[in-house]
């Protein structure tokens, strides 16, 4: 601070070091700058991959022999109010070839830095499978298996898909949560109700074919949850449409702050109530279904615990979720 | 920025508006300086309760008729080589009254808030049930359901008191984890993994008497987990362990940095150290005894992926856990 009277030296040195410190703090805006575009550029990347690879898959269509066996390591599911296709059985239905599913707590530039982390595999042996000539649960493990990335080859191919489709939505309400500040207990309560309705979501639609400790115990369930609540575009759309006060649409937030990019929760929770709907079982997912009207019928965020709270005490002493 | 040359008025005109924003800075400061102090002291204030209830225990023994029932808010367990008992048991042991418990992701002070928030209450029917005169689960809920606390009621006394007390060794895991810097699919792994030898401790010390889906599916198991990884003193602790690279015991960052205040993970890490060592269990449980290794013994935190790698592979080929 400069006081009347001081003198010319004394003032031109504190400005010279206030300028050097406004020098550091561009420096420093310079490198978080580069960073973000380098970031930015990672998830393009990764984006413009998955349009290949989705292309490759129609390409090849009917020129893959059937004793090709696949794993998919997009985390994607067609949902239309007819049906419900894990994108490892779209992969079956196109090509003809047995696939399975790797998911996982796994955001792509932790794993390329090498740092620890964790994965699941899914995989079931198909009908014509040959005993030592074949891909089995030990042949994936040692293939895909690191010191510094750790998998474990789980049968549930249709949970694996689920979990990691359906927890997107999730994030989306973790991020209403956060951005009205409800805090840290709010946040736990949303991902835990909603780790409880994906398990119902495999349970009543895929007749039995999904393990629900797929969902509670293994990396592509609630250890993927959690780092997608963390942080991510899911989360974070949330969050922002929260702090706008749904004065502005997801889509509309989507266009503005992710450069093209897309949060897929959006459009999953979307078409995860359309099919919810198509079969009366609304009542049944309570923060799905929330989730999809304060993102696209106005509900307010406030009404969140009555709806969760009411729900959950019927269930207590009917059936229990 | 100052050029020679400037005019007077200019250089004035500058400083003057820099004082006005380290004016400005300096009122931010104070305020998060005031904002601590009574976070501070709502916490010792938490402590010095916690204090009260253990002394009204133990002046009560002996003077409470046995038909009164009790839930215990507090999250503890009584750890040494011989035993292990939960707090719940401790009260029925020393006042001869049948005890409940209290446990979830449940920060006090956004509570205090009326923030929404769930919680689990645990009780059982005690033998002397009166049906009609006595408490029971709906009374339970009735009592402490509110719009904004959600509680969900259950028989497993023994899991939510578990998980309540472990869940802080896992925390400071996490914090570990943290403070090195793998960033969030190391964390969720930790806590996974963490959630899994949680289960693990209730099923083989306590005689089938817990049930896995407390851990897996309720506020006082993984939303409790959750939010105690989130935030709080334990992961806080572990963060600061890591990023002063072992030159500060736990005891000592405790000291400094928690005015008074203890993170409870430090001594329950130590104490499940010694229960599993004396009942020859310690390779069941790579995660909480890595933990003890790194916070007591100078295990590099570095060796953490080899000691929970190589544990799960042969666990994967062996019995899973």
């Amino acid at each position: 601070m400069v006081e009347r009277g001081e003198q010319l030296d004394n003032i031109q040195d504190k400005t010279d070091n206030l300028a050097q410190a406004a020098q550091g703090f561009r420096k420093g805006a310079n490198r978080v700058r580069k960073d973000m575009w380098w970031k930015d550029m990672k998830m393009r990347m990764c984006l413009i991959a998955g349009v290949i690879i989705i292309i490759i898959v129609i390409v090849l269509a009917g020129h893959v022999p059937s004793h090709v066996r696949a794993i998919s390591c997009l985390k994607g599911l067609d949902v239309s109010a007819d049906a419900c296709v894990t994108l490892s059985q779209y992969i079956t239905n196109t090509l003809g070839i047995h696939c399975g599913a790797l998911s996982g707590a796994n955001l792509a530039l932790e794993i390329a830095q090498k740092k620890y982390s964790e994965s699941t595999i899914a995989y079931r042996l198909p009908a014509d499978y040959l005993k030592g000539q074949d891909v089995d649960e030990q042949v994936l493990y040692y293939l895909f298996h690191r010191p510094y990335f750790h998998v474990n080859v789980v049968q549930d191919v249709t949970g694996v898909c689920l979990a990691g489709a359906l927890k997107n939505v999730i994030a989306i309400a973790a991020g209403f949560v956060a951005g009205v500040g409800w805090g840290d207990n709010a946040k736990a309560a949303v991902m835990r109700r909603g780790l409880l309705e994906m398990i119902q979501f495999g349970t009543e639609f895929f007749n039995g074919d999904i393990d629900p400790s797929t969902f509670l115990k293994e990396s592509a369930g609630v250890a993927d949850l959690i780092t997608s609540c963390a942080g991510g575009r899911n989360v974070r759309m949330g969050a922002e449409f929260a702090k706008h006060k749904s004065t502005k649409s997801l889509k509309q937030l989507e266009a503005e702050l992710l450069n093209g990019q897309s949060a897929q929760g959006i459009t999953t929770a979307k078409e995860v109530y359309e099919f919810l709907e198509a079969r009366n079982a609304l009542d049944r997912f309570p923060l799905m279904v929330a989730t999809y009207n304060i993102a696209f019928n106005g509900l307010d965020i406030e009404k969140l615990p009555e709806i969760l709270g009411h729900h959950w005490e019927v269930k207590h002493f009917k059936s229990k979720l």
